[in-house]
């Protein structure tokens, strides 16, 4: 079965945690929006599916259609080996993406602090006081933490790569696009999961998907942005 | 076996829609931080558990130790009956949740737009601009899909109960507590969901539950606050 992927076309977005699931999985899969008429068929599905999703992305599996990202990635995960199939692991791995979840809408949260209905220009202020408490306690807080999880071992969950570990590796590639410096200050204090992050990059299916035209480039359209006054020196 | 839920215990706040699934289902658990020393232990595994929650609520489930709150209903879901075993019933509730969970971090950061580290008043006037675009915007967004999902039935999914129709109840009680006036205005736009409000309010189990003492108020300490400001006429 090939998967249809329903995502905005250039944005990287929540849509790159569900295309990197599949690269690893070398599951074929069409990126429907970014072909001819796909947008269309992406609003009618919005507009019009039995079981709307509230927003993109989401994955058609056949009849299934699929959203909300870590809902995607749990799905994927089951019948990709990208998730532990016994009950407990299962769970804690679906456990560390929403946290994973929480982490990218904070990051998003940094330059919209006030609606996403408004530009950044019209909340830039607002975020650069949200930027300031992220970079100075919920950055450390999440790398933290997943520092603390993963530990001396190559994955968070067991011996096994998961979606987790995928949606790890691109929140940290995220945050060094939007908080570059903020990202050099620390990075000594967190060498587990950037090890983890070179480890992901390096995996041959993952380094052939970075470096072709389907990985879009991180922009200031996307969740993580850079804007110089949001990282200063 | 009796479980174990690990929550602030002074307010709802996410642990409520956990007790709430766990009160529909008739299962037996303990509030552990409402009781003597219970915070410390709440404590002791937050800092100490071999694979850590990020933040309560957590539900430990005998070896089990799970965490998010969206993690946790799909755990009693499948235990309990308040969820599908259909693999595409399932996810489709999982989908509802996270939808809701989206909802509820939303109305969190109506009040605390710049960051949880700080108080309310410290950050209100960006408060008032977020709390506006809310109600306009995001309000009419979330219900508007949710009435849509509903359409004429009985329950968000298929023709029984799930825990996305216990966790739609309470964003929509706790949405009432904190902007009663934009409620009023829009209850009408929402015959559906409004009734289903009012039908899982008077479940025997639920009314049971929100008469008990085991039900805490809402408050200005937790996720849904009102704030006078915040709801203008």
């Amino acid at each position: 079965m090939t998967y249809e992927l329903f995502y905005w076309p250039s944005i990287q977005g929540r849509g790159e945690f569900v295309r990197l699931a599949l690269e690893e999985a070398g599951a074929p899969y069409v990126d429907v929006a970014r072909e001819s008429g796909g947008m269309e068929r992406m609003m009618e599905l919005l507009n019009g599916a039995r079981r709307p999703p509230f927003a993109p992305p989401f994955l058609k599996a056949g009849e299934l259609l699929i959203g909300q990202t870590a809902n995607i990635l749990l799905f994927i995960g089951q019948h990709h080996g990208l998730a532990p199939l016994d009950e407990a692991d299962g769970l804690w791995t679906h456990q560390l993406q929403l946290t994973i979840a929480d982490l990218v809408a904070e990051a998003h949260d940094t330059h919209h602090p006030i609606a996403g209905s408004l530009y950044y220009e019209d909340q830039k202020d607002e975020a650069k006081r949200r930027a300031a408490d992220f970079v100075a306690n919920r950055i450390p807080k999440f790398f933290g933490y997943f520092e603390r999880v993963l530990g001396e071992r190559e994955f968070l969950v067991g011996d096994h790569l998961t979606y987790a570990d995928l949606s790890l590796f691109q929140v940290i590639e995220g945050l060094h696009y939007a908080f570059p410096r903020a990202l050099a200050r620390c990075g000594g204090d967190y060498p587990g999961i950037f090890g983890l992050r070179e480890r992901i990059a390096a995996r041959p299916r993952i380094a052939a998907y970075l470096a072709s035209g389907r990985r879009l480039p991180f922009s200031e359209e996307g969740i993580f942005r850079h804007y110089a006054q949001l990282d200063p020196a």
